[in-house]
């Protein structure tokens, strides 16, 4: 599977007695990232089995508490097991300055690196690329500087038609070339065949935005057109709309109008307030909006292929 | 119960599936007490239903992660809470840096107040004291500054002789002059009832020490003379006795000795390297040196009379 979304925490500010906070680990054509990293996120890991050494990038939406505190934790007990392989963190500068402070105190030497690059809550732009994979951050609206992040698949490779390259007798060792759209000449130069007649369509590339925490916005739609899977923050049913508007979060409801507004394939709503013991009631809320919505449930895998 | 100690937290620098960092929450003569805050602790008090309003005192040893990450998220959460009562936190300069640096990103403004409470790691001195509780700082010897806690029952009330009450109908109005050792006099003057014929014994006033992180040192003992119960780290098995003097942390087996030369009544082990899986490993060796020890087991309470 080429997406492979696993929630680790689900709750907003404070975390009830089997919510935690904000946190996401995500496969993304083998790019192993953590998306936000709420308190607990090390042991959350280990509960999923997901193991600390694979991760390679973390993204930080903001400074608040409940999305940062399980980030020392994580850096230090990575570093007591020894890692030595870089590690890259996007994050407002504010992030790295509360780490440094930690690491100086604590007296920590670290034996792999940490590559910094800071995110940037005013402006669109692209933070990450590689031959697979693209990261842009997006300006979120909320009360410090926060950033949203689009992942997106960056070339897409063809599929093999198993059946018809059978029937060719076209070797495995070429099916990486095929898969690059390629077509099939024999070792000894005599046979070609096209290459749609050999593999199917690739498809669109697939994209997932996560957008935590922010105030009903349209620009957070713009941000996201399209995405095959959103995940937004919903804070509170409307009927608590003032209280999202003073805090800067968004409501059920309009978690629903963003998606509807952004024309995504599938939503998914967290980040939920500890006053709900039953999400029920703002997952049906949002489905009066955005009907294919579910609910990012802790453990819960989402996958795309 | 006078004294009721709950363990939230076992585990040394990384934890595992089932074990958190350091934390206890002490009930002592009505005294609600954090010792020690490692990230989860809020989860944690959830867990085991203690309700964080409570807490009126903190104390943390020393600036290690796995001491202090659940702090921040602790207080953010009282305070989100609409928490007004003061929180009186016992800590070295630098937690407080720590913390200083959160609420000035996040831009939080609290709505009850923080006393705090430098702790100095250098000598053993009163931090607090009230009618009934003493509480005392002591040196502990680990890689940063380090201070261990001595809680003291400060003055102790004599227990009421309830069959002899009644036989002289000495009113209930009178019990608490009697506890604190007046002798009975009637309304109408005429009888008089010596304290110790109305009365139990007072006995000795409660102890309970909590020392981690240390090196094993005699000085510790000395400083834990003769408590009802010690809590000691024990992070390592003593075949890995180099690898705790090299992280200055104790053994299971000089967890023993320190009990033994300190002539204390109980021992509770703790701080646990995640690499133990069986824990009764370390407690027998443990028991070598002072058998009456347990294991400071998540979420069992302790309690003393």
């Amino acid at each position: 599977m080429s997406f492979e979304l696993t929630i680790l925490g689900n709750s907003s500010a404070t975390p009830t007695a089997n919510r935690h906070p904000s946190a996401q680990y995500l496969n993304f054509l083998d790019h192993h990232i953590i998306i936000d990293c709420g308190e607990g996120t090390q042991s959350q890991l280990r509960k999923y089995k997901i193991k600390k050494s694979k991760i390679e990038y973390i993204f930080i939406t903001h400074v608040h508490a409940d999305h940062i505190l399980g980030l020392p934790g994580l850096l230090f007990s990575m570093n007591l097991m020894q890692r030595t392989t870089p590690l890259h963190i996007f994050a407002p500068a504010s992030v790295f300055e509360i780490i440094d402070l930690f690491f100086f105190h604590a007296g920590t030497k670290l034996h792999f690196e940490i590559f910094r690059h800071l995110t940037n809550h005013t402006k669109t732009e692209i933070i990450f690329e590689d031959a697979f994979l693209k990261v842009t951050s997006f300006p979120l609206f909320h009360r410090v500087a926060t950033s949203g992040f689009l992942f997106e698949e960056r070339s897409r490779l063809r599929k093999i038609n198993v059946n018809e390259c059978e029937r060719f007798h076209v070797p495995f060792t070429s099916f990486n070339d095929l898969k690059r759209g390629k077509d099939f000449i024999s070792a000894d130069g005599k046979t070609l065949i096209e290459n749609h007649l050999l593999t199917f369509e690739k498809g669109e590339p697939l994209k997932y935005a996560y957008a935590s925490d922010t105030v009903f916005d349209e620009r957070v739609a713009a941000s996201v057109e399209g995405v095959d899977l959103l995940y937004h923050e919903c804070t509170f049913a409307h009927d608590k709309l003032d209280r999202a508007i003073e805090t800067m979060h968004t409501t059920a409801l309009q978690a629903g109008m963003i998606a509807k507004l952004a024309n995504v394939k599938k939503l998914l709503i967290g980040h939920f307030s500890s006053r709900y013991e039953d999400l029920n009631v703002l997952l049906n809320e949002t489905k009066t909006e955005f009907e294919n919505t579910e609910i990012a449930e802790e453990g819960k895998m989402f996958e795309m292929e």
